[in-house]
């Protein structure tokens, strides 16, 4: 129940910043729609494609591809202010990360699926939204550069499954791993946390 | 069986269309092929795998596949024409943009899915095609800027469901939103109707 | 069994290759091991979901994906020698292609596909691996533009489908077509063979 509410407001948060992505670009509308809702359900559509488990979330629950579509032209008309709280959307885009990911292990547990794959499920719907607006958007898919992102995931999905192999109360679960993913998220953010990177040229020299 | 072989020259000109794409970007004979079989294809086989309905249409008729490759090649040595006459081949992808809508709500229905995911069904049965061809050729997704194209299949899909809902015969139903789609995406690209956009840097000023 | 060791040793490689191009856009590590997994194992995957043949062979074997992500890793220490030994990284690559069509072919056959769909399996399976890694790193997607990739891929699945056709031993088949397949790929890159293009500037003028 908290983890649906959190998943609404994820989404909701998520294609907000995905349609300023689609304003940076110039779309119309059904660039908007389409970019705000890749991003929001697009990780979550990904992950259930590679693990073969139809029906897609948005296909069971129109509602939800509904919400995106109206978040991404409300934020038209809203950009000043969605620009404005920036702080405030990169809070519930932590909060939406930790969701995704807990969501995505409980669709691998639920299958039935080796951890190592829950945990892929797990980054593949906190991340593949983000990579989707930016293919779509023509950016450098900022998760492969940028602060901890998939990391945040990761985390959030060994704390998870952990915690749900020993069988702890799925609540408390929850809301630790909520609670870690969204810490861990702030923190890469604030003190600037990155993987190593890869510089060939550098490294090859 | 009207719809069949408006299909067919749909799909036979998207595939000429995408051919000259792959043209642009000075492709070999496989990046034509594949580029023309995206365009042509690419849009049901995105449909039917966020719908998990399998197996696609070109797995079950290859012919399809040999169609839109064949009239990829002959695009290589007919490009002049298929410049010359690039008014027919308009009017002909418009007649496809609504076959394709329809057949986009007919695989919904089939499936028995709720009336807004059918609509979702002939959008991206009409849009993605083109979206691939231009994330292979790595161009800016005209969909995403140009005149009205996803609207069409939205008017077109709503027509049609209204229609079926009410029970009319299939046929008149077809002939309906096939005229309704070919005139409503020609009337677009003639009077240059296009949808709101959103351009951040002026929005959020 | 020898295929199954090809196989893991072609993946290791493609992997490898995939980490470079990671390095080259200085990716993060979580972008190193995306990138060597898309370009080692996401081939098998895009065939798997047109097909609808669920699990993917990483979701069944996650020690694949383990194997893809390591040999990413390991390639950031590595890339010196790596690139230094760039002569042995392409036979291990036609090896590779040639075991990865053999696999598309056997996949289409095991579900008693047309032989049409047989060959387009081995050649998805061959070459969207690259694709998917130069979209993903933002290069104009190489198997469209240079030497023979996809037609080896052609060439194994035809002998190959004809060898399983007249029940010639299963061995004797693999490995007759893992030669052949390895032989045309390196002599299309000694000899610079090529598809012809489509250009579509000079073609139309």
């Amino acid at each position: 129940m908290l983890l649906s509410i959190i998943y609404i407001i994820g989404i909701t948060a998520e294609a907000m910043t995905g349609a300023l992505s689609a304003g940076r670009r110039n779309m119309d509308w059904f660039g908007v729609m389409l970019v705000a809702s890749a991003t929001a359900i697009g990780g979550g559509s990904v992950r259930d494609i590679l693990l073969g488990n139809y029906p897609l979330t948005w296909v069971a629950h129109p509602e939800y591809l509904l919400i995106t579509c109206v978040a991404g032209i409300v934020t038209t008309w809203l950009a000043k202010w969605v620009v404005k709280f920036k702080g405030v959307f990169m809070r519930l885009d932590a909060l939406g990360l930790a969701a995704f990911s807990i969501i995505g292990c409980q669709v691998g547990l639920n299958m039935g699926l080796h951890y190592g794959i829950c945990v892929v499920a797990a980054i593949v719907t906190g991340v593949f939204g983000g990579l989707l607006r930016d293919l779509i958007c023509r950016q450098t898919p900022l998760v492969l550069h940028q602060e901890l992102y998939a990391s945040v995931a990761l985390i959030v999905a060994c704390l998870y499954l952990t915690l749900a192999h020993f069988a702890i109360d799925e609540s408390i679960s929850i809301i630790a791993s909520l609670l870690v993913g969204y810490l861990v998220r702030m923190a890469s953010v604030r003190f600037k946390w990155r993987l190593p990177r890869f510089n060939l040229l550098e490294t090859a020299r």
